[in-house]
């Protein structure tokens, strides 16, 4: 196919298909002319997948050029995967958050008998989010860390089960780097809807779905 | 203080805090010289909120703005709160996700019995998500979306038991916004923990703590 379908198909715009080429996201098309470049169907997946991770996973392109080495290396390595997947999300130069904010979110992991290092990127994520509810007055009770620790257990458990029922270790690696980056997407448009029905439960006027007066008619 | 002291005591550079001011995401120090502005404790929680909400929750600027605009309002309502809280997270102008994916997360919102309208941005940004999975093959099991789904509820839960306890109505609404905001990198952040934690479970060589040499010694 031209790149016009291409771009069709991936629903993005022909330029972006350029800019994603020029970045070094996609692999190069089949010159079946000298004026013609053809594409397949690895590329229409491709595409689509260049465009959930920039902007759904929120990935920075150098971070989804990461990601996409790992995805086209003959045989990545689980280690490099996993540690693709880990900083993927991760923000460079940012200061460190105040100690008393990783200590607290290193504690509540402990608590759960996790493994983990101190240069785990999740410690300084959940501590600078625990240092912006801070700058509000909010200082997280104990219950609301625990349940949210247990939510990320739960997830991760199935994330784990998913690459367990894979053989192939070129596919473990792939849904190691891509499930770790758009799982937290998924998590988080799922809790703007549960939150829709959890607010309208408490305060109905805040989270009401909007009436419809056909609805009883 | 002077700016310097209020930069040191947020953690963000000089150049930074005068962007934030410049965008109009701190309020105004106090002129107490021609040459002089002072500023006080609520601008140092100020900048630190700021920071949190565009490097930690990902927000853009304009996003910010809506999230200052609700803080800063005398009388927010909550319905207006709750609209801000789920938008904030939304990227505009993308292509609608397709019907099968937007579809897949209905249903599993509407199995847990949850009320929610058509317009609620989870419902896009999970399809998009679940689209982006699609690219690398992976089509998530129902056991997979319903744990995620599951763990959305218990965070959502917990969100609401925190709204729930605070009487000021000023308050509610913003815990709403910056809670839901920051919940995300607080999920996503101990996700990343526990994710090192199973990794190395199932998968010993990918996700080991580093060996120490000096640990057992």
């Amino acid at each position: 196919m031209r790149i016009s379908e291409l771009s069709r198909r991936a629903g993005v715009a022909v330029s972006t298909v350029k800019y994603y080429q020029r970045e070094g996201l996609i692999p190069d098309g089949e010159r079946s002319a000298p004026n013609q470049v053809d594409y397949d169907e690895r590329h229409v997946e491709r595409v689509r997948l260049i465009r959930a991770l920039l902007e759904t996973g929120g990935l920075s392109v150098s971070a989804a050029t990461e990601v996409i080495r790992v995805l086209d290396a003959e045989d990545a390595s689980l280690a490099e995967a996993f540690a693709v997947a880990q900083h993927a999300m991760a923000v460079t130069g940012l200061q460190a958050p105040a100690s008393g904010a990783r200590e607290r979110v290193e504690r509540i992991a402990r608590a759960r008998g996790w493994a983990f290092t101190a240069d785990n990127p999740g410690i300084d994520a959940a501590a600078r989010a625990l240092e912006g509810l801070a700058a509000i007055g909010f200082d997280a009770p104990e219950t609301y860390l625990a349940a949210y620790a247990d939510a990320a257990a739960a997830t991760a458990r199935v994330d784990l089960d998913a690459l367990a029922e894979l053989g192939d270790p070129d596919r473990v690696a792939e849904l190691m780097v891509v499930g770790t980056v758009l799982g937290d997407p998924l998590f988080a448009g799922l809790r703007r809807i549960a939150h829709q029905d959890a607010t309208h439960r408490l305060f109905p006027a805040a989270g009401a779905p909007a009436a419809d007066p056909q609805e009883d008619s």
